[in-house]
């Protein structure tokens, strides 16, 4: 495997969009070696990134090797392609939401992207290089991704201490909608319910301690963000939130009908649930195992790796690919803990791949 | 007014029920040189509690002032009565829900209470002489409520860091249920929804950050108190619970008829309530008034009066009772912020009183 794979030095990156996740993608490119440029729909916004060494330059750079689109949601789609237009290089995006996107941008050299940090909407004087370390990155590959362009955003975003998932778009939306959109348009009504019932009873904040703080504090966000947000993710939020209020009610009826047994099993059921819930920084395994799994050279066979892995929760430490030299077959290899790797193999084998692992001592 | 009336220099209190809140209202009591005597159902805990200088002794005081009956919620009402018979002094109690023990206790010695922090489940290893510093202590004193009990349990709450707000049992139980039950009871539910999901899609998890986190903290607490909470407070927690509902039904079809100002407008309000949430230490105000109001020595008064206070969200900085010599007259004198003073002279005015207001300089 390519150690140092994800270092910088002497590379060409771009920007477009410098608000907190592009002027953070900038620090932590340009802390990895990278030569970065910025453009932003408001010039002045690209000058402060330059000031604060978010960027090396303002403009455009048609050898960017990478592109990364940080621009509101309905920005996203014409972003993309007018960086596919402005040179050879690659682009990925950071936008919340994948399904139209990707579908929209039907190129072997895009990869849509979505960094579980920060938001699209807060401002460039925040940003910091620090801002991914730990946090989960998702990449959404389709059929047309070109195999070598994946490896490369991954590593690029490796190289900014993210931890890479791989899965489909249309999942990815379904995820979100479940552990970001729904909990978000919750808190926010959790709040205004109690602000309304505040009106009457003025004592009622005053109650308010820490749980209620905990439960409204993602409601202090900027909500600019949200009509896109959900416009776009619609269908997989409807969805989400039928089952939310479908589950309330039959808590409500645990609560109306003093079905105690019932209610301690529900609550017995989230604590442990939220015990499980994996540490932001993973880290890396101690021992690895690596996966060799030779594969045609055809599309979707990356996607198809990369996302039944993600859909496993297998952590995919480092990857690359291998072509043979006649290029109708390839190798990809994929580091992998090594507690996982049988898991992996049983996987790729009922997807009729042949793979071999070895553990890396 | 009385400086120095929450010290409890050789007075005696006693503890019912050690655990980490009886604890903790042990320490804040010593600090403030109470004498205390503490006893538990387990007798190892209440020796664990003289170990950890909670309590100056173990056992009973048919001596002490004041109790605190700091058991968990099917237990008060009978270690309230078991304490009002062990000797003349006053007794308040620190549950979760007050209708059902307001109503079983009917005696001018007991007033009520439910300190807004810790957990009646926790242990007494935890236990923090300033965990109520800055906290929020409700007390819901009844007709039944004799002025001078009162004004005593809250000097005593007072000694310990609390901010003491009056309101009636009944309404502190629908004040609760949205504020705290309902907010566990859907963090729960949130948890549960995406672990289930997560079967499924192991990677769901890893997706899940900040906000998620924050949203389902709450559910990791011990759930054996819930049963019982959700039991003594059913009917306000279903009221709340269908609220709910119904609001997070409008929000889902909102999202579905992709009605972005409506979307915006409730999100805007969220952020906006949420930032006017009452920071958890308002400190005593800088400029304080004195309300002085004459009172009929009848039964009720001071809950009419202190509760009135409490949903107009006023806080009382101070409270004293001063009796006319004949008996059947007193003036209650409270403290409250001289900017809130019109306030509480207008609502006394219309309920029947005639009160005068000094501000202090």
């Amino acid at each position: 495997m390519s150690a140092g794979s994800s270092s910088g030095a002497g590379r060409r990156a771009a920007l477009v969009g410098c608000g907190l996740i592009g002027g953070s993608v900038g620090l932590g490119l340009r802390a990895a070696g990278w030569h970065v440029t910025g453009a932003d729909a408001d010039r002045s916004t690209a000058e402060r990134a330059l000031e604060l060494g978010c960027v090396d330059a303002v403009g455009v750079d048609p050898a960017a090797e990478l592109t990364f689109v940080c621009v509101p949601p309905d920005a996203i789609a014409g972003a993309v392609r007018a960086a596919l237009a402005t040179g050879p290089g690659l682009v990925t995006d950071v936008g919340s939401v994948k399904h139209g996107v990707v579908a929209a941008v039907d190129d072997p050299r895009f990869v849509g992207g979505h960094p579980m940090a920060g938001s699209e909407l807060d401002g460039l004087d925040g940003a910091d290089a620090t801002m991914f370390a730990g946090a989960t990155w998702v990449l959404t590959p389709t059929e047309a991704t070109d195999p070598a362009a994946f490896a490369l955003v991954r590593d690029a975003i490796v190289g900014l201490g993210a931890e890479v998932v791989a899965v489909s778009a249309d999942r990815h939306d379904e995820l979100v909608a479940m552990v970001s959109h729904v909990p978000h348009l919750t808190a926010g009504t959790l709040m205004n319910l109690a602000d309304d019932a505040a009106t009457e009873h003025a004592t009622l904040l005053r109650l308010a301690a820490g749980g209620f703080r905990d439960m409204t504090r993602i409601a202090s966000g900027q909500p600019g963000i949200w009509p896109d947000i959900c416009t776009a993710n619609a269908p997989a939020i409807v969805g989400v939130l039928d089952r939310l209020i479908e589950r309330l009610g039959a808590v409500r009826d645990i609560v109306a009908e003093g079905r105690r047994d019932d209610l301690l099993a529900h609550l017995t059921q989230a604590r442990r649930a939220r015990a499980n819930l994996p540490a932001r920084m993973a880290g890396r395994p101690e021992t690895l195992a690596e996966v060799r799994i030779p594969v045609p050279d055809r599309p979707g066979v990356l996607a198809e790796v990369t996302t039944l892995l993600g859909e496993l929760g297998v952590n995919i430490v480092d990857l690359e690919i291998a072509h043979s030299t006649e290029g109708v077959r390839g190798t990809l290899l994929v580091l992998v803990d090594a507690g996982q790797a049988d898991l992996v193999r049983g996987a790729l084998f009922a997807r009729g791949y042949r793979p071999t692992t070895t553990r890396l001592s």
